[in-house]
């Protein structure tokens, strides 16, 4: 592969992604929820547009999902896009970070924030003909733990604690890799604190 | 197909897309770039997380170049993230937008607003095993096009103007509508006047 397009190897998740706080202090409040997080565990890299994060899934999710509770947790509107990914033919930088452990370093102080959600997820399982019935399989998931709320248009609609919902991301993004295709897609938009009227049903 | 996962026809286009500007006044910016744009020939609906957008592929892109360009001109570092997508089996709702011409509304006014962005997109061709190559073929198109800036991890990466930038995504995503693959998603982060200082080699 060529650097026109660089993914990972078949062992390695990768996201990558932004957090947008809406407010005129979204360079401190970026700079503060990056500073408090530990992400020793992950390769990362940031440039003006988004941030990369890639090691052993565990962690990835953990850093993610660490980073957008500090930077929503004193209440302003802020989002998260996400891209994970799985299994893209590529390069190998950040290999070495497989080898840590599987014990998460941010759970413990994530726990402590509690945090209402509302998300718009996508599954894209690559290269098989039968990516509709994997992406039905993980919306079973989600509806079996309670956070799924409706379809809409080019996505499903997850709510509720921020928890609950990092944890349906997560099943689903491992139950897809599971499934016959050997490169999974995951495309997330999370929203905290918005003044917006919730529309959920 | 079940309202699970609700996509599209083959012959419409749609965008589900979040406009996110970093400022105090995000509400104002982002209501007063809605109601500037002209949205009468795509079927359109908001709710608290994004905006989608359905109908003939160029006045989907009409529309989202649109409001992304009134929301960043007066120099607000604003962000659109979107995931463009043709061909997804499910619902019918807006087909009858497809019966528009295609002149396009917003064209005229959004010409008159010069705007330099830096571009992060994937394009995911589904059903197919050949994938790789298509992505490489609209690579190799952004090449020629001159927007290509370089590969990053999960992405490829494009700057300049914003009305150049839209064309290439707009032509690789049509590129690879007319590959062996029937459903198509693009998805962008787009950033204009970012405070970050830029890494473009």
């Amino acid at each position: 592969m060529s650097n026109q397009f660089i993914c990972g190897t078949s062992e390695i998740t990768g996201a990558r992604f932004s957090i947008y706080p809406m407010s005129d202090r979204f360079v401190s409040i970026i700079l503060s929820a990056l500073k408090t997080v530990d992400t020793s565990k992950v390769w990362m890299e940031s440039d003006d547009v988004s941030t990369c994060v890639r090691g052993r899934s565990e962690h990835v999710f953990d850093v993610v999902k660490a980073i957008f509770l500090e930077a929503s947790k004193d209440g302003t509107h802020v989002v998260l896009n996400a891209t994970f990914s799985n299994g893209c033919p590529g390069d190998s930088a950040g290999d070495v970070y497989l080898s840590e452990n599987e014990m998460r370093l941010n759970e413990k102080n994530s726990l402590l924030i509690h945090q209402d959600v509302a998300v718009q997820f996508a599954l894209y399982p690559m290269g098989i003909s039968t990516y509709m019935d994997v992406i039905m399989d993980q919306v079973a998931l989600a509806k079996n733990q309670g956070t799924f709320t409706k379809g809409v248009h080019y996505a499903s609609r997850l709510d509720g604690n921020a928890h609950a919902v990092f944890k349906t991301l997560e099943d689903a993004f491992n139950g897809a890799h599971d499934s016959d295709s050997t490169h999974i897609v995951m495309t997330v938009a999370m929203s905290a604190n918005s003044p917006s009227k919730k529309e959920v049903k």
